[in-house]
């Protein structure tokens, strides 16, 4: 079975609130910002020939949208919080993160970097420094051979955005795609690639909602390649074929001694 | 400041349950492997000419000995335990790993993989494959420049061990430092460095509390330079300098606007 | 574009010595390695669904099979060699360097950790322990989201072999996927992932000429995910947008300033 | 025997030559720029209380200055290099890269990314971007934990500076330490670590010959810390204890068999 033979499943997490209560937000996303991302996805990936499915998932919703069964159907979820991550259950982001480790893609996005999700997969604070005063961001890539960076200008410049900058207190990552400047003389490493588990995580900061950032053709380049290369990989574990060799812990796990 | 110029302080956590009810274990380390460890690393410290206090805490008294007063007296702490993982308060296991990112070492020992502590720094389950057959392993270092390699043969001879065999579920180290075999065809990435916020983590996995691991002189010596290795980087940093850059996180936390 | 729609071009490196002269090997491969690992590659990559051309280049035919012109047709190059090392001219050896550090794959094999084109690439020695005495080996995972595992057993087990052990001088891999236990107890790290430039390289250590270790089914099944891993990413880098930031040094090479 | 309880001895290559022929560069380094870096070596390292010794190495001296025994008497070699690369003999920096391997420390400087001796210990074309404007470089710190940012404003100011930006083609370090901004709106990794075979090097890109960067107490400090991070490891490796092990490559080098 090839990669390319399935479909790819992906949902677009919202958490829907500052479109609820802030007149900027709504006037640049009159649907939500995930249902700008939602369809960047469908258009970009249908472009690319990629047959995918592309569903939204709400935290009004999220005993249902984010639930075993949902998320055992989700082949890549991509998140975007900011003033409510508290209201996320405890239970529904160990749920996700548990996901996370047997396999589903995750795509955190901007202030996402403050998710449950992703500072339990993190291990560490997420802190940052931040100031938003619509500094241009230039968004340079530093591995010009990673797929997330495939069709990517070289700076992707954002006219306005709120600034993120280092210290930025993540784990080193496994790659690291893009570093951004900004107009106020900080940097930060935008776009970071990591492995938990059998999962992919890609962590990309542009995107606050008070700027449009995710109407932006280069960002919806950089989203797509990036729920393309967190999406799992396709396992076909042949037996284990010697006698003294345990049997293998993600294959069989209920037959496996784990300490 | 330089850092030969303080003392290193070191706390060295047993779970301290085996020995209780195992005579084996009481054979082997009739004061408790606690004690085997850090009489190790006081000789072997001492012999380096560093200057350190190395003190025991222990499960049963684990409010006071790793009380906020105690860690914040502490630079590097190791850690083993194994059969009472869950007896180890969820908040004091949070405190542990809030100050690993504020900066103190931590060296997890063999089970504590499966540590809540490791756990909530690695954010991987950490699982691996285990046999308990007394295979001998043999412990290969692979990044020959790395201080906790200093004094070390090549390999290590462990004539009985349990094994513990890969997949090992962890996030890629920072620096791969130690790769085992057991004779029973297994292996291992058995010793481990990572960097979490300002504190960084060895993982050690040799000594299974029925074996004399922690009796033989090449593991006090890995023990012994890891404590050196992660104990905190002195930090004098300078205030920051201009006008727009914002305040470092890490040095004025209360003043800095962390989103 | 998308990475499935065009062909992908494998060039087979086989130095072709050992064939000419050692008995032991003609049995094994009486049409010589490299032809069973183009055919392996060939059947693998179709069974796979890829669209792919695998032709044959020879030390004999070197000056046109690695040609400039040749090379330039080239997505993905594998590279066995060993006794004969010494006859790759200097000016080939560069040439291949540099079309990987352009974005060509390179899939070094066995004894090509000794190549010239693997050295230049890593800067290092690349000094390795050996022992030849049959040896069983098994390969084990340590990457289990990686797309070279794709398929593979955990462990792969390699009946004979030659015994190839740590210290591996190389740099720190960007991804290390492999393992290897000897049944003489030694490790090695079999399976490494770097990136030059834009290029991606996976050495793959099974395979000594003395045992079929290519007629074997997992490997070829490895070799398969490799390749199609290390291809070139399509490249389709937007203008540069913004007036004071220089050209992009791999886009417009000739007007790029660069020191 | 502890790493502080002998000599560092350091080694300041100097190219030497705009120092001959450019009145700007000679009013900023009248006894040449390898002078201010060795004397800020000197003070800097006793202030510390460090032990050690700080020569200077000449273009113009340098069969003499980096021989075999010179450098087999030097524990860390820093260099800087700009228009003359190319009359450093091949034989000498294969020389320096050898020993690198070896384990002697190397602290490549600002155009040095251009010389002989680290394009050979990176394998990539060492190319990036510049443009030399008097940009204002702010050189931050992404890895808090790490020695050689003990003592380091963050970020430092660097008034006026040639900018070197993204991408850089060099192989993923091993530890990211600092990203530099500049007021044009680039980004670049401006310290960089490395391990080349059981050497030590750090990249630390300010320093153009134009401005008087190197006379900069925050620049003097991170020269000072990265040469101590790249001193060599004392190695005491015992005798190899068991009996079908081979021989330890790096500890009897010409009894071990090495393909």
């Amino acid at each position: 079975m090839t990669q390319g033979s399935t479909t790819l499943r992906v949902a677009v997490f919202g958490e829907n609130r500052h479109e609820k209560v802030d007149p900027r937000v709504q006037e640049l996303y009159p649907d939500g910002m995930h249902t700008t991302i939602a369809e960047a996805l469908r258009s970009t990936l249908a472009a690319d020939g990629v047959d995918a499915e592309v569903r939204v998932a709400l935290l009004d919703d999220i005993e249902e949208s984010l639930s075993e069964e949902a998320l055992a159907r989700t082949d890549v979820l991509t998140w975007w919080g900011h003033m409510a991550h508290d209201d996320v259950p405890d239970e529904i982001a160990e749920r996700v993160a548990r996901r996370v480790r047997e396999g589903m893609g995750l795509v955190p996005l901007h202030s996402a970097h403050y998710s449950k999700v992703f500072r339990l997969l993190m291990g560490t604070s997420c802190n940052l420094l931040w100031r938003n005063d619509g500094d241009e961001e230039r968004v340079w890539t530093v591995n010009g051979s990673h797929p997330i960076t495939r069709g990517v200008p070289h700076p992707i410049v954002i006219p306005e955005q709120e600034m993120y900058g280092e210290m930025f207190d993540i784990p080193a990552p496994d790659e690291l795609v893009f570093v951004s400047s900004f107009s106020g003389g900080e940097v930060f490493r935008s776009g970071c690639c990591f492995r938990r588990g059998k999962g992919k995580v890609f962590y990309f900061s542009p995107g606050d909602q008070e700027y449009p950032v995710y109407h932006q053709a280069e960002i919806q380049r950089v989203l797509a390649n990036a729920v393309q290369w967190a999406r799992p990989e396709p396992r076909e574990i042949a037996p284990v074929k010697i006698a003294n060799a345990p049997r293998d812990w993600y294959r069989d796990e209920e037959t496996t001694r784990v300490i």
